[in-house]
């Protein structure tokens, strides 16, 4: 299995990130389903679920069940996220093409989301490669890297580049196979997504691919992705309806809305393979199962401009 | 009078664009508490309303006592926008700093929504740039022209950038100062903004200033603001809140929010001349007064992040 060929690659978390720190359980029929409306929408790559334990995050104590059935769905890239080796081993019992190794650049976003130190996180990120490595050539899973906090925490503030940089580094050197740079809470600015993505990508996108997961809590998330794509970036991370957040950071709204990057992107002349009016439907998975939850989205609310996408109109 | 020197120039356009539509007649006292609030928060330059026939636009009835009490605050550069010479002459007898011509690039638009073609409007506008010259030295106003529909229109769809071109390269050779290249209905994306915008100001930056005024319709505002950005634009409209629309536009939502544009400003190092922290508070002039409608913002949700901004603790 490998990804589907696209200009640009959307991937949706709303599966993970969107309903991680929810209270309302999302039934396991209802997450099956989100998932195989949305890759009938043309979503080549999903992150259907975290290996973490049941005590801590019961949202995804069917996790091995839901990522089973994404990975019945024909074409779908099917990645999980976990923060440590027993996640990890869990994942690759099920089988995941992608799995996702959560850590933080600031250390003490680390230390309160993930109770470790950024270097017990690394220590741990090497036991999973281990595990990837020791697989037969078949079984290998891609293992990437997310590393949230890579503009800014709540706790310590601004996160300097060079701190994003050395840790970046560190990872590409232990062989992870793609990064994912996230501003957990919203503090990325487009001039400085720019020159980060900028740097990461002359430095280490030879040997890893880059990806950006944004969030929208300060009005930016698009801008980012824009300023990002300027950098040379083509794999973005959002939610449908721009589902999420962190429970360790105060008033942070989710994701960015998947609908509205697709929209972005699509008139941009980027193909990602998703039908933006299939797309749509598809919130109503959502609505149905989490009525308190706010569904965002400035594409939904306005619609289609007249004669999109131009491109077939030029 | 000149304009305050800062690296960016935002416009406040909600006194005009905000309310142009709305039924709800905001008071003359609050129009120019608003005034006076938002230039003691450091807002450089308003658009503080529209000279056209009261029957047109009651909201504006008050026009010239707005414009004339803007004219009062110390500092502030004052616009008022207009669609013909009656109103430019009205607005000069007020005193403004700068007249803003409305035309539209899209022939249905303009006919819908000026009620005469763009040849009628060109016309006009030559007028009206007649009674410019016609002043002594010390009277003669400002004078730019806002080019709607710039990225498409209801209406026609998609419009063709060299359409644009066209009409900003007429406007340009007719003597205007400065061209606003509006995005009315939300059609812009931030790729073909970076491509218009670093168009206009090849062929013309070296006679005009150049602005944008863009629409938050389908999210891309800010992106679109930093693609603009890129292509050397420093020229900016927004209103607070980002209240208003177009009542030939259905569903279009507001202006971009200029919370958020400051904070997109200020982040990327730009000097604004604004203090976002004295801004949000006059937000609450609108909610009084139009407690119908919605408040947008996420900068105003979200908070400042932590140590903002960064540069002072670099």
């Amino acid at each position: 299995m490998t990804e589907r060929e696209t200009d640009v690659v959307c991937r949706e978390v709303g599966l993970r990130d969107g309903i991680q720190s929810l209270k309302t359980f999302v039934p396991t029929s209802e997450k099956i389903r989100w998932i195989r409306e949305e890759a009938a929408a043309g979503m080549p790559n999903m992150q259907v679920c975290s290996f973490v334990p049941p005590k801590l995050l019961p949202q995804f104590s069917d996790a091995a069940e839901v990522a089973a059935a994404a990975l019945e769905v024909n074409g779908l890239w099917v990645s999980a996220l976990t923060p440590n080796l027993k996640g990890a081993e869990a994942a690759l019992k099920v089988g995941v093409h992608e799995i996702d190794f959560m850590n933080s650049v600031s250390e003490s976003h680390s230390l309160s989301n993930g109770r470790r130190s950024t270097e017990q996180a690394f220590a741990e990120f090497e036991r999973v490669r281990d595990l990837r490595d020791s697989q037969p050539e078949g079984k290998r899973f891609k293992l990437a890297a997310g590393f949230a906090t890579s503009f800014g925490c709540s706790i310590e503030g601004y996160v300097p580049q060079k701190n994003v940089l050395k840790a970046v580094e560190r990872f590409v050197g232990a062989g992870v196979d793609e990064v994912m740079i996230a501003d957990t809470v919203g503090y990325g600015n487009p001039r400085d997504v720019k020159q980060l993505f900028s740097r990461i990508i002359a430095e280490f996108g030879d040997d890893v691919l880059v990806g950006a997961h944004f969030h929208d809590t300060r009005g930016l998330g698009l801008a980012n992705v824009y300023a990002a794509l300027e950098a040379g970036c083509r794999r973005f991370d959002a939610s449908l309806a721009g589902l999420g957040g962190c429970p360790f950071a105060p008033n942070a709204t989710g994701n960015i809305v998947m609908e509205d990057l697709v929209f972005l992107l699509e008139g941009a002349g980027l193909n990602t393979g998703i039908d933006l009016e299939k797309l749509l439907p598809v919130r109503e998975i959502i609505a149905r199962n989490l009525p308190d939850e706010p569904l965002h989205g400035t594409y939904k609310k306005a619609g289609a401009p007249k004669g999109f996408p131009f491109a077939s109109a030029a």
